[in-house]
């Protein structure tokens, strides 16, 4: 019996996997196979809790719960932190290890959390992205993982048309994320993203702190709300950039077992 | 506690929500949130069970199990089918209702489920179908629900973009499902769905039987196999049209009270 719960932090989705007693972390064929939104349940990513002790070479506290995932972000952190807060694992603040380093959560009531995301960094070289037919001078940055931000004015940000993957000449060789970004005013953008590997997605957390970023380094702005198709996000910026935003959970269940063992046949 | 069962049939998925005592059937809005891929459990469509003693006007004996639906058809019978069956409520074979009238159901171990579906019959009216810039001509079907089968050469098939609404001239003035055909043998076709108000889904139960009619009507055979991109079926005609094909069951859970409470302040 696989426990999970499915949920959702500003449209983007995921299953985080219950672990019990004995449990084995799923394989790539299982990941893949419970993110398929029509034959699996559908995410757009996968997380499942572990402690920092269990995780070699991880940073943090040994007992510090740590996020393990697949196709997550700074989204997926909120959601994990919720539903580790609604089950008494956490209290209000708490820090939580991942891949890319230790986060500092604060979960308030009503599930909105807000999440530390590192600092951004702007990388020098200029670059041109080419999506829908358009050529856009973009902005390179560092959020853990690589980032182009392009601006474009709000009426061709509604418009533009990336079911087609947009292109670019330099400098991310393993690919990026890439944000379109309308400025609504000094502290307030409008943002599409295309993620890397994955195409348009409702949101991406990462991709929002890229973004504000880009605006706060223009305006001088401490803190940018972004909206992004699926809802409304906060990026405040001091020593670090944090991400302040809602997550929902929508349901929890157990995977069946003789779908489960047949994805193991394959 | 609102427990559900998610689940698919050649790649048609659904969410069956299970009734329990005191339960009252699913608003619009929560049908709607419930099938959201993203903020919500994610499905093609919508199932609940009643009886048929409970659904005024239905045919049927009143003890029968009867199919409540939104957005769902053939697949979603051979879904619920094989639901209904690893519970223990019906044997190999049962009577279900619905609301286009009685379906009889056999269930092999395994999850192989065949529907019967009514009549197919051929509407005399010509009509054109404009899809991805191309004018095709139409054959107009009802399978109690109207369809538009068209035929296109194989490679055609694969490569039609069906992104945007194809259109029609006539003759059904309240939208219709169109089908793109290629022949592959005298009872072998391959299969694309536009269904009506959904866009191109993975199968389509009524669809496939169309598609069958069709070719059946045009090569004499009375076993037509039927390739769609979610899988494998076989449509029969006989008296009557039967659809087969496997269901698999994904997962169980209950919704969120919390998320189910917020979508009846909207």
């Amino acid at each position: 019996m696989t426990r999970y719960t499915k949920g959702h932090a500003t449209g983007n989705d995921f299953v985080i996997l219950h672990p019990e007693v004995g449990w084995e972390p799923p394989t790539e064929a299982q990941i893949a196979a419970i993110c398929e939104r029509r034959f699996g349940i559908g995410a757009d990513g996968l997380i499942w809790p572990a402690k920092v002790a269990d995780i070699p070479g991880a940073e943090g506290e040994p007992d510090d719960w740590f996020m393990e995932y697949r196709n997550a972000d700074g989204n997926g952190m909120r959601l994990f932190a919720y539903w580790l807060h609604e089950r008494g694992d956490i209290g209000a603040e708490a820090s939580i290890g991942t891949r890319a380093g230790t986060r500092r959560v604060t979960v308030s009531e009503g599930g909105c959390v807000s999440v530390s995301m590192g600092q951004a960094k702007l990388l020098d070289e200029a670059c041109t992205v080419r999506a829908d037919g358009f050529s856009l001078g973009a902005t390179a940055v560092t959020v853990g993982n690589p980032h182009l931000v392009c601006e474009v004015a709000s009426g061709q940000l509604r418009e533009l048309n990336l079911t087609e993957q947009p292109t670019f000449d330099a400098p991310f060789k393993a690919g990026a994320n890439i944000e379109f970004v309308a400025s609504k005013s000094s502290n307030h953008i409008a943002l599409r993203v295309h993620e890397r590997g994955v195409g348009e997605t409702l949101s991406c957390g990462t991709g929002a702190v890229a973004a504000a970023f880009w605006q706060s380094r223009r305006t001088g702005s401490k803190e940018v709300r972004v909206d992004v198709p699926g809802g409304r996000l906060e990026v405040r910026f001091d020593h670090e950039a944090t991400l302040i935003g809602h997550a929902t959970i929508v349901a929890e269940g157990e995977l069946d077992e003789k779908w489960l063992d047949s994805l193991s046949d394959k």
